[in-house]
């Protein structure tokens, strides 16, 4: 699930300070606006490391699903997500429909990777490969979405 | 931010194992699928306070700016942030592509709470209230956009 990203510059070298105000902003205003961002990239870095262990769960679902021949869908299940996340937002002070709105935007994810999967899955059995595949391979079919 | 959710049956009592599968699966079976589960669903409370505490980090921004009559964009800051987003992502098995986007549905919450934020804001200056808000309160100009 990496990818070469020759078009992006300077992607090893990650400058905390990275600013189009450097210069134009007084010194003290300056540190305290970086301060804030450092905490920023704190969040986003773990929020990556979570969403991709996230997706690794998922993925585990698929393939058990698969293996099992359940159905895609578990209305029961998304409906009391749903309901679960809205309570933990509003305990948080977030946006209950934010809270929704993301779960969503997670499981359209988990959907596409699905459907990339079973393409992969539909050519190696079109190329004579066996059906089968290991458990956490990079194949599962597009029904198993579970999110 | 919160918002009462009478519409919404049974919030306060979660059922960690509720699924339209129940009684149609092998019970072995069920018990791993619910086992996944309950990691996503620590990841997922997990994930809704993170980003709680992401908006608290960018209000703070956003009134640091409204303080100093900063520009709401950063360009520099933004290639900056897509770059090691991108990298982080890459590192952790993520589709970097996906991590982008990510950050991209979060900005659009950002500016969308905002402008909110600056409806209010307007409102309250046309009702004759101080223009200047205590920070962290919920009022900032909508062109305070630092995500």
């Amino acid at each position: 699930m990496t990818e070469q990203n020759q078009d992006l510059p300077d992607t090893e070298s990650y400058d905390p300070s990275a600013s189009s105000l450097a210069g134009q902003v007084d010194q003290s205003v300056m540190a305290e606006l970086l301060s804030i961002r450092s905490s920023i990239d704190n969040i986003d870095a773990t929020l990556v490391f979570l969403l991709a262990e996230r997706f690794k769960a998922t993925q585990k679902v698929g393939f058990l699903k698969a293996a099992h021949k359940l159905p895609a869908g578990d209305p029961g299940r998304e409906t009391a997500q749903i309901a679960r996340l809205r309570r933990l937002a509003e305990e948080a002070h977030l946006d209950p429909a934010f809270a929704e709105k993301f779960l969503n935007f997670i499981i359209g994810e988990v959907i596409r990777h699905h459907e990339a999967i079973a393409e992969d899955h539909l050519a190696s059995e079109n190329n004579g490969a066996a059906a089968s595949q290991p458990r956490l391979s990079p194949a599962a079919p597009s029904t198993a979405v579970d999110a």
